[in-house]
């Protein structure tokens, strides 16, 4: 009787289980759709220590499905290659030693071919695995599956900033795809619209930032309450009186800028940043280079004239600094950011519009700041530091932030290479201040 | 008549600049009665690119004088090289460009005989004008005289530090003072009197942080209510509940760590904290070395063994942040650490207390966590980042502070090093998360 | 009249070329047989800086014949991709500005199979010139085919090398060819059969050494006169009186070197071998790993148990001098040696033989020194310098050899991997005195 | 009676332990009055890796005699710090582990005063053992004294290259000695005399280089026939026709070369010159720098106008191997610059001259080459590689030169900063192909 009461409960189970397999599938699908362009050579090239071979992606997002769910719960789950668990671990000190990062592009078997096969062993033995999930630890399991989905969704957007460094280092300027191409050239002789940003004005007070995980497991919602352990818990700061520009920095901007000597000016500087800039000579954003005069800038379309009124992108937290001091501003902190995000619709590019590439604001929509969410993320003044009460994650996922909370800068709102549905205004990106490689931009603040 | 009613007031201005002067003096003969126990070759080192050598720190607390306030305010002055602008400028990138760093070593002209000559210029010119001060810039002038003072200061304590590290380098264990070293020697002894730490409360609530500049200029007041720019301006922060320690974790403790495997658990680190104690190879807090099965430590009375009750000194970030994990406990904020800090009185041992060594508290005073100033400074959990509505100060000196804010953590309270009147609640200390040469402490504090 | 006279030159110098073209078509499909059992990733791999990837070197040799045949002599060759020009130039400084060394790893396109589309186009063109060769450049475009042909055969046992390295790298130990591993696999249980070396001994006088330039140019021979310019010219050397070993030392007497501490006895060093030493780690040669308490090496045929009857290989020239001070003997000159193998048979193992691993001997042969030729190069303790009257070859050919005459350390013989008839007594081969990744050996050689 | 027979022997023995004792005096002061004019600061400085700090140098010379004739041989001799042989042993692996070469800057103690103060401890000590030493063992330390004094009058050498590189760090220009500028400055203003090299022709032949060690102890000689191990043994190298220049190549011939782009020619450069100019940006000799159009050097006089007579100095073998390709002709190997010298009069400027810097020859003198001894040392084609039967010392003094027999080249004939009875004909100096600071120059030589 008992059976038979709980009988309903296993069916809802069921089908709450069969949904979460159909978002597995979606987002594998997705990963391997961002590599359907390349070459197989392209898979192999670790073309700095910051990126990793499509390859590894690939691989390594599998890799955290059996490591933390197929081997500890699927009984007789076999590996087709112990020597994985060593390869593509990524950092989990705590889950053996990783293979050293910057070795990964020497690593030519498997194959792109057997890692697909890889792919496809993890992609059946997981759906073995939800077909009939051991009960006692449905809980666990489902909660590791999220986090595994959104893992490899992060690897998407990685893979996207990997793929565009791998080509941008071949004087050949290879194209990606051909159609991102085709758009981004006849975008090129639009006339462009010049204008000031606006600013919007925010009352001072005490602010809730931040999110508590959801009070109810995983298995019991439908996975749209998903949040990392860095964005929690929720807590109170308090936020003075401050401006936001309603739109990101663009590329016309960013020119004046560099034409203005904004990279030869030291008193624009952070003391690290004039130090970087000097040992690394940047004298424009990463990929730019000049042709005939006029900016270009390297794509997934290949090389292309720079958008004057897109919003600038992979620039360097210093850059970002310099230049909203050159403009009189400053860098949004988080909870500024978060504050004037709350309410605002996910309305910019995500890697799903597939152009890869940040755009200009087509219409103004609504009231508040446009393109929070999308195209490029925002540096904002604020240091990856632990919120108030936080407490990272048991076990080896607890490496997956807290231990990165030294040295880096937090980013905010996504970009044109996120997948739209990873994206919320309590995320919190980081990088360190000298990287570009991510679609990073600039919003200003200002205080009143 | 008119001339006859200003008098009073010259008068007053006169003794006023009067007691500038004094201070002037005081501060100047404070940096060589620190140098006083050195031979002429301990001037020349350069022990660690972060070490300046003592014959740089007394030129270049000099420099300052002549080149914010000499040079523009003394007419007919004459600087004794004007390449000493260029040797002695440490970073100020916007006076000329400084002299390479990590070359101050290889200087060996001017003699430190011909730098004690130009320390005597400097305050003869100064006298000079001091005496006889251009009424029309007498405001500016005492201002940035008071800075200059506190500049001094600073590099007092990086006097005392830097002579610390070049005498720790050397396989002979030169003592500096030999007092020093007796006072140490006759603490070795002494029954360690372990305890564990007790916890003060304090409630949440919104919280007035940092200090806004006072409002009358600096030659009205009588010198007490300096502040540096980054410790302004006061302004609001929300503090949620929090304990804290009533005492700096002390050897005995640290010891405890390090024999429970402390630098080889791998979660209990932040991940550029791993790879810092492995490119490094540390194995316990700067300075330590066994001897006979004991911990001793290097200063300036040489080497002497580890005093239990002592707080534990020249731990990085790192080191201080993988302790307070270790002891289920956390690093508190600044806004925490300014919070319990703002009513205690300054009761540790400062540099004018003559052992330069931190030590165990005499006596229990007062109901307040103890030992708050003085002894080590305590790393906080918080980036040194700007505080809302900062405004670096113009010109020059504007780079004192503001363009290090990247990559550096917040110390706070001072330590043995410091001079007594130079500290205060809101006085925001810095150094990269892997420093260790700076007398570093830990004090914990923790959610409730 | 004159025509008809000259015709049966003409026809001859046909037939020559065509012998030529038929040289031409073996070199070249001997590359790609070395490639053939490579996947497609692991012509991508540069697994340390001297390596370069597979498809480099395919696509570097072709390229060679393009710059320094096709583009001067054939009239309307059309290239590829003119940015080839750039990509694939090795170090001609005097031809272009070559693509960085250590980024030939980032290039994915041309994918492999436009590579092996650009060895196709090459070979068509070279086909086409030498069916009608233009008369008044047929010296200068033989002479530059024929340094073309032993310029790819280089590379060809740089193939080998690199593939070796960049299969070593992989902790997979991944088999290029299952034959040589079941070879390597079945010699591994022979008894061996331990023996001392024998000496010959060489009087004291005058010799020649190198050789001079084939007094007739290359379309009137049979191409086997071919030296490089560094070989050149024959000279006299006075070379004391000295003796040899029959043959070169074993795996088994190099882990007697390691067992009696070979590694950690400062006094058997070089001072800049010492300081290798101790930077790099090494305890035994290149791919050497114990498993089980044996020696294993990593071979074309994977991981093997180390032939104890072999020559050692993979050492360095300062593993190698170190050797010789233990066994109280040293390294030959290269004088010496050339002396030693003037009149010797080729009689070891080369690149035809297919095992692509030094073996040990199969039966003594004649009554000189054994295996001068073939399975390892032998480490000589001459420098690579020019030798009396050199003179480099002009225009950008000339950067071949003479431009790397400092720094470098003679090595003489062949090995393993070099094609049988590209060796000869007077061939001098050169690498850094620290390298390994080479077939390096030991012969040891001493005085009367 | 066999006392008295022995009698006039031993008195024999006295009289020449006298000369030798005279001979260490005379030694033992020059070096201190090489430092005569420094300032104690100086001899503090390490202004680079090769360099040591002036009290560094004075210390180890006289470890040297403690480590190898006083602590073996003086039964009660005491050291006055058990740290000195730690400290001042320079790379005697064998002799204990030394001190890190690279950080002899930081260690400020013992002072200067107190290393003088060791000195005149050795010295009175050396002169206790030699008022009676022990006759068993009066051969061995009568030669480790002789060595002893050879190597004190290299490191006099060291002394004043390594002055002058510390004191050309200080962009004060400060001078040495007053005299050696006014010497210099006065003939900054003499009419260059430009001259072409003639050329002296040698007949091919088979010669006799290096030699051998005297027969006799040195105790029954007098000293003047001391050669190092690496000039041993004299032995047969058959030498082919060559032409040798008359003089060394002067300032006025080099400028040409700078003039004529000699810098960026990359034809006339060995690889790892080619790559040594670009990562260090060298576009002339060490030291120059042009003031107002005109080259200047730093001297000890400071900084001065470069002499167009005077011998070219301070360029490394990378440079002197392209100024010889750019002027057609080659560096002469050790063995035709030996054949060359044999009966050459040591007529150019030694350390005694006391003007330290390279002078024009003031008459030319007698039929052959002018200038082989003295002025510049000459950089040779020859790596520095063992004589043919060479076999080193035994024991720690066999590290002196054997160990360095890899990656050098040979320079010959003194300079202006050695000691005139310090050089031979066989003498072989040696330093890596990038070094600069030693007074290298550059003689030609070519084929007939």
């Amino acid at each position: 009787m008992t059976q038979t009461t709980r009988a309903p409960v296993e069916r809802a189970e069921s089908a709450h289980t069969r949904e979460w397999m159909r978002r597995f599938q979606r987002v594998r699908s997705a990963s391997e759709m961002l590599c359907a362009p390349l070459e197989t050579e392209d898979y192999m090239v670790q073309s700095m220590a910051d990126v990793s071979p499509p390859k590894w992606h690939l691989a390594h997002v599998s890799w955290f499905f059996e490591a933390f769910i197929l081997s500890p719960y699927l009984d007789d789950y076999q590996t087709p290659d112990p020597a994985y668990d060593f390869l593509f671990n990524s950092y989990y000190e705590t889950h053996g030693k990783p293979f050293p990062r910057h070795l990964r592009g020497t690593i030519s078997r498997p194959t792109v071919a057997q890692v697909y096969q890889f792919r496809a062993h993890i992609d059946r033995e997981m759906e073995r695995l939800l077909s009939a999930p051991p009960a006692e630890h449905l809980d666990e399991i489902i909660d590791r599956l999220e986090i595994g989905l959104h893992h490899e969704q992060q690897h998407q957007e990685l893979l996207v900033m990997d793929i565009k460094h791998i080509l941008s280092c071949n004087p050949l300027h290879p194209v990606y795809r051909q159609d991102i191409r085709d758009r981004l050239l006849s975008q090129a002789d639009r006339t462009p619209t010049p204008s000031e940003p606006r600013w919007h004005r925010y009352a001072a007070g005490v602010r809730q930032i931040g999110v508590d995980y959801p009070t109810q497991p995983a298995r019991e919602h439908d996975g749209d309450g998903f949040v990392f352990d860095s964005e929690t818990p929720r807590h109170r700061q308090y936020v003075a009186e401050f401006e936001l520009a309603d739109r990101p920095v663009t590329n016309a901007e960013f020119i004046r800028f560099i034409e203005d000597g904004g990279y030869s000016r030291t008193e624009l500087w952070l003391s690290d940043g004039w130090s970087t800039i000097h040992r690394t000579g940047w004298q424009a954003p990463e990929y730019w280079e000049k042709v005939d005069g006029r900016w270009h800038t390297m794509s997934l379309g290949g090389l292309v004239p720079v958008d004057p009124d897109a919003p600038v992108c992979h620039v360097s937290f210093y850059e970002a600094d310099a230049y909203a001091r050159w403009a009189g501003a400053r860098l949004p902190t988080e909870a500024e950011w978060e504050t004037a995000a709350e309410d605002q619709p996910l309305d910019g590019h995500f890697v799903e519009d597939e152009v890869l590439q940040p755009q200009a604001p087509s219409q103004t929509s609504g009231s508040g700041p446009q393109q929070l969410y999308g195209d490029v993320w925002e540096w904002t003044g604020s240091a990856f530091l632990p919120y108030p009460g936080f407490t990272p994650l048991e076990g080896s996922l607890g490496e997956y932030n807290g231990k990165f909370m030294s040295g880096q800068m937090v980013l905010r709102g996504g970009c044109c290479a996120t997948p739209g549905d990873h994206i919320r205004a309590s995320y919190r990106n980081f990088f360190p201040p000298q990287a570009r490689w991510a679609h990073s931009g600039i919003r200003l603040a200002r205080d009143v």
